[in-house]
């Protein structure tokens, strides 16, 4: 298969590129680097069957002359202090850059697939989430910019399929970690492990007895695989979420880093900030059935695993910073 | 004031027009005809402080040369059949048509107002419904194109005002009727207006006791003119309901129209359909507290206007299809 994927430089788009070229198919990604990362790019330059575009998808995508199976979108800012810092980028990428590659995947007739997220569900009233739930979500609020142009891209792709026939997939991503992800990320699995490998104090805000779901990275980008290659029916068009049931309380997190990366590290508890995410977790029942997939990866192996991923440039980042690192940073 | 208004061919887009034009400001009306009419736009081209530029705002505009103070963005299919048949032009009109207006505005240094709906608050679980409200909408149902496509017009109005400092003001509109609305606007009180001056008998779904609220279109009118005149302050920038919250069944509606167009007009009951509307009621406190506004024409001044208007055409469309135009008819 050829696989158009946009935001291949960001860190879901380079695991989804890794693993469709292990899989023996040909990729061409494309990103404009808003907060994609140059050396996702690189990983893959030297690849026989992958090949990037340096392009906005929001402006229009240059003319792509091969023949595609697959467009997906995944181009998108996601965390939330880089789209706040890009509102309108990131409305327009859910608008204008949706619709540029749905008319790509159009004229090339090929399949879409876009990547929504769990943050259509907003604040919700209903734990854990089905993909029947509605969400509850201010449209007015600092994360609409997220919320809304998520929601906007859903409901284009089913005026495309529905209008046009388009063979769409819709996936709702929730909270993923892994390598790759930026230090900037500003969420909790990277602040934690960041604060850990440069030997900082564990920032927790509140009491720590909040809780989180996160999913390794693998296990989402298996999701993404087998709901490409279902069999077509017409339950595949709908949602469908991917993520770890899983919930840990911010304390357990610390607790697991601590026990990888040394039990002298410091816990700093601070004021719960009024904007403090709230509770999102994902109901899987219809992916699991639909396509037999679960998440497979413990939260401390995914985490040993980032903490691989990160530990060398991290360390050398810490020694240019400071020389506090600890002796038992593994 | 020089305002350009997006959407001036349609039925709440030429009602503006007159009035602003009666109240000596200038206008430049902008429509594509998707769903506004040209009999619309004929109405002021004789009036030497109007001039239109058909375009789709959608695509983008011609230049503007003249200075403008306010860019009012009202152009969007409105009625679920037209969407419905428009989905993903209703989607574009209010991403890029919206975006379109803004950046005039920005360039122009001009205000800027976006016709928002109560559909954004979908099938509401609070009655009535405030603008805190943030609705329950389905992304991905029928209505989607429509209702997402103005949360997001929203979320980038507000994203413009965040980031640019544009002065932005929204208004939500819930159920408006009057003259100058399309005969196969598919809403109830067209529907049952035009079956009375067919002579042809009123069909009402289900028992007729399910109520609806409608503001006659120069109520509407002038809230817009006084948001637009209000004094500026940040509370000015978050959304004001613009509707009636006066409730009536669909039996009272068919009992004042069979009072106003003859007694002799028979009723037929007809099962509901699935997707019939759900109610939605204003809680307009905050348009009066902010603007002094209220609601002033009752249903009956309304209707008899909104006949009165129709009549002398609709006889004559009903004359030239069939001879059954009863003498009871006014």
């Amino acid at each position: 298969m050829r696989v158009l994927l946009t935001g291949s430089a960001g860190f879901v788009g380079s695991h989804l590129t890794e693993r469709l070229l292990e899989d023996g198919h040909s990729v061409i990604g494309v990103d404009n680097y808003l907060s994609g990362q140059q050396r996702n790019t690189e990983l893959f330059l030297g690849h026989p069957a992958f090949r990037f575009v340096q392009a906005d998808v929001s402006l229009g995508l240059p003319n792509i002359s091969e023949s595609l199976d697959w467009v997906l979108h995944f181009a998108s800012p996601a965390s939330p202090p880089h789209y706040q810092q890009h509102q309108v980028e990131t409305l327009m990428v859910g608008a204008q850059g949706t619709q540029n590659a749905l008319e790509l995947a159009r004229s090339h007739g090929a399949a879409f697939m876009l990547a929504s997220t769990s943050e259509v569900y907003g604040d919700p009233h209903v734990h854990p989430q089905p993909e029947s739930y509605w969400g509850h979500v201010n449209p007015n609020g600092l994360r609409s910019c997220y919320d809304e142009a998520k929601r906007y891209a859903e409901a284009i792709t089913f005026a495309y399929h529905r209008t046009h026939g388009l063979d769409t997939r819709i996936i709702r991503i929730f909270n993923t970690y892994g390598p790759r992800m930026r230090p900037d990320d500003g969420r909790v699995v990277t602040n934690l492990v960041h604060q850990a490998l440069k030997g900082q104090p564990l920032t927790i805000y509140g009491d720590g007895s909040q809780t989180r779901s996160f999913q390794y990275v693998s296990d989402l980008v298996e999701g993404v695989v087998r709901l490409m290659t279902a069999k077509a029916g017409d339950d595949l068009h709908g949602p469908v979420n991917l993520g770890n049931p899983d919930e840990y309380s911010i304390l357990e997190f610390a607790t697991v880093i601590r026990e990888l990366l040394g039990e002298h590290l410091k816990v700093e508890f601070r004021a719960l900030p009024q904007d403090d995410p709230m509770q999102r977790r994902p109901d899987i029942s219809r992916a699991k059935s639909l396509l037999g997939w679960e998440p497979r990866v413990p939260l401390r192996t995914g985490l040993a695993r980032m903490i691989s991923d990160l530990q060398p440039a991290a360390r050398f980042a810490a020694q240019g910073q400071n020389h506090s690192v600890s002796a038992g940073a593994d």
